[in-house]
């Protein structure tokens, strides 16, 4: 894409009303645009991130066996009346408003119910089960407060995932690949190393219980305790003796940090089925209720955790993985000779099905060199008049401090390796 | 994908709470599930269908300059008074709800106004224009009624694209290049021999006008009158003797149809920049209001409608360009040369490319035969005892009454040709 067909700007001055790193760095590099506090729109470039990670997850969900679906907005009172979460003193993120009716609707904050309601059409018999699917939904919740930029969001995109089982050995089996899926999906877009699994509340021996996935971050919301050796992290709210002593660790060799919860996961075993009404018969004829589990991933939380994670005093440093494009390609002259040579690398690197950003804005040096910071695609490629007469372009990775000169094809073949 | 393996059903009986032949087909196919009136989940088959039609329109959106990008569903209430679009007797399809400061939010049941009062973020000079964007954005309205199936939804997915130009001569260029684009994706969609272009109302030399594309169907909601010769289409409303005489035709010629409008496009002129402020600065120095042309096409609704075209007694016929797969494969024997056999093609169509719905279940042949019509694949291919003795296996297009015998070299040539 060229840089002057690109409608978005870079902003110099950090917005105001932006206290999240996040935030400030994907409104000034024209990633995103903020409607009201926790809602967020995607341009361009924003939107190709969430693509590729969605792409990333989608890959690693049809890869355990999910199934892709798109549930709705418009939930049923009558639906969430049954589970006792309509009522506003239960679940206080409810955005909700009334049929022409009359009747009451509310907004999907969490999809558990309907898709478990929906499933009594398809689920009659253990011949039915498993079955494991997901969405990419945007989820609209009434938080009271929302100023961690787009970590946490009125309106955001989720991937939920559930699983139906007949029995807990099952849904053991696929709760345990969603835990591999799931930290295979973190290593792939760069988190892998700072990324740990806590035991959150319950355990894996009573009915109910839950894991969440928490990245070191100091712009997290959460504090979690992290035994480094054994490779054991344990939320704030659950480091009571009793637990310590039962995963075997003592507190003195926990270290405390901040964190951000970048997905968790739940076991409801037969609980929610009996609530709605979702269930099976069994080998020998028996009616049981289906094992439930519901696993999420923040794709738009994920989008900023990597924002803080991967940025410097420049901008932001995209990892590979998840860059909306590969290259920032600036063109340091309009003379001829320039832009032809300009021209032709970005059409040969389009070729190779290297993306790229091309700068071929009528803009200084200067300005060209911040924005190729600040929007942080990980390959840099100047062309210049001195370049063009070398015969060799000026390439430098965005981690990097110095340059290299290289010819057109050294630059193809760095890129098609990396 | 192995039909074993997707959860969702076919069911025989038609869904009684359903009068529109679209969501009675898709529900009893499995394509859709019904939330409420107007509102539908899209389960596996479903959005399959659905991300072929985007790919469609998204490559053509790119073709004339488009750029995606993704707005909110939440709507800010000053925004929309600024263009006296807030209250409910101007505009009667608002949901509309409250955050916890008790601030009124509306959720988007259309994003002119969010996206033009964005763009003064990003256009201050002619030298930023034109500007062409668009989005896929779930659309969320609150409809009296809703009994068209996905033709007409409460919560339905759009494309909505928008320009911004310098002036009218352009903004006509642009225009027209839309009227272009939006034919090529219905054809594409196998819905162009059907589809018009309709004048409606205000015209080609008023600063405001609009273009409807009405598809003919049993199924629409309006009216035109057609002058086949001519190509020439006209909304009921704008039938009067004065719109007749500007574009030449006399009403004895036109013949009257029911019809669905599957895209429409505006032109606003400077109007709506005006009142929300989005003005720029021409090679002169001189102020002036970006012009703005809006254009939709609804692509549930776009769905809805090719269901009600590609229909027979036996279910859906779905064009190639939009099946959810290419092949249905019916296997007729549990017996293990025959699991060989249909194995081996199945895993040899995926390596060509080809998708493939194998229907591996343990299920009447009646049943799998019905399920494929119901279905609608463009392709079905029955492995059986029979065929695998013969060494052909039996091929048949959803449309034919005959079936072939072919050998499997033969199958994917067919197929690859297809």
């Amino acid at each position: 894409m060229r840089a002057s067909h690109l409608f978005t700007k870079t902003q110099k001055q950090v917005p105001a009303d932006e206290t999240a790193k996040n935030a400030q760095l994907l409104i000034q590099a024209g990633f995103i645009h903020k409607e009201m506090a926790g809602v967020y729109a995607y341009l361009p470039l924003g939107l190709r991130v969430i693509e590729r990670i969605k792409a990333i997850v989608r890959e690693e969900m049809d890869a355990i066996g999910g199934q892709e679906l798109i549930m709705t907005a418009l939930q049923r009172k009558e639906l969430w009346q049954t589970t006792d979460r309509w009522d506003d003193e239960k679940v206080d993120v409810w955005f909700k408003s009334q049929l022409k009716n009359g009747a009451e609707v509310g907004f999907g904050w969490s999809h558990e119910e309907q898709i478990t309601s929906m499933m009594k059409n398809y689920i009659a018999s253990y011949r039915d089960l498993p079955v494991y699917v997901y969405q990419f939904q945007t989820k609209l919740r009434n938080e009271l407060r929302s100023k961690s930029g787009i970590m946490r969001g009125r309106e955001f995109v989720m991937k939920d995932m559930y699983s139906y089982t007949t029995d807990e050995e099952k849904h053991q089996v696929f709760y345990d690949a969603t835990i591999a899926a799931y930290m295979r999906v973190f290593q792939r877009v760069g988190l892998g190393d700072d990324t740990y699994v806590t035991v959150a509340s319950g355990g894996p021996f009573t009915d109910k219980f839950s894991h969440e996935f928490q990245t070191l971050s100091e712009a997290g919301e959460d504090i979690i305790y992290l035994h480094k050796d054994k490779g054991i992290a344990i939320n704030e709210e659950d480091l009571t003796d009793e637990n310590l002593k039962r995963i075997g660790v003592e507190k003195v060799d926990l270290t405390k940090h901040k964190a951000a919860e970048v997905g968790n996961i739940f076991s409801f075993g037969g609980s929610k089925s009996e609530e709605l009404g979702l269930f099976f018969t069994d080998e020998n004829g028996q009616e049981k209720p289906v094992i439930l589990g519901s696993y999420g991933i923040g794709i738009t939380r994920l989008m900023g955790v990597i924002v803080e994670q991967f940025c410097d005093e420049k901008g932001i440093v995209w990892p590979e993985s998840v860059a909306p494009m590969d290259v920032y390609l600036v063109r340091l002259s309009d003379e001829e000779k320039v832009v032809r040579a300009a021209d032709e690398l970005y059409e040969r690197l389009t070729q190779e099905n290297i993306s790229v950003l091309y700068d071929d804005r009528d803009e200084r040096a200067g300005k060209k060199f911040a924005d190729a910071d600040l929007i942080g695609l990980p390959h840099r490629i100047v062309v210049s008049n001195k370049t063009v007469s070398a015969g060799k372009h000026e390439y430098r990775h965005r981690t990097a401090t110095a340059a290299n000169q290289l010819s057109v094809e050294e630059i193809i073949k760095q890129l098609v390796e990396a």
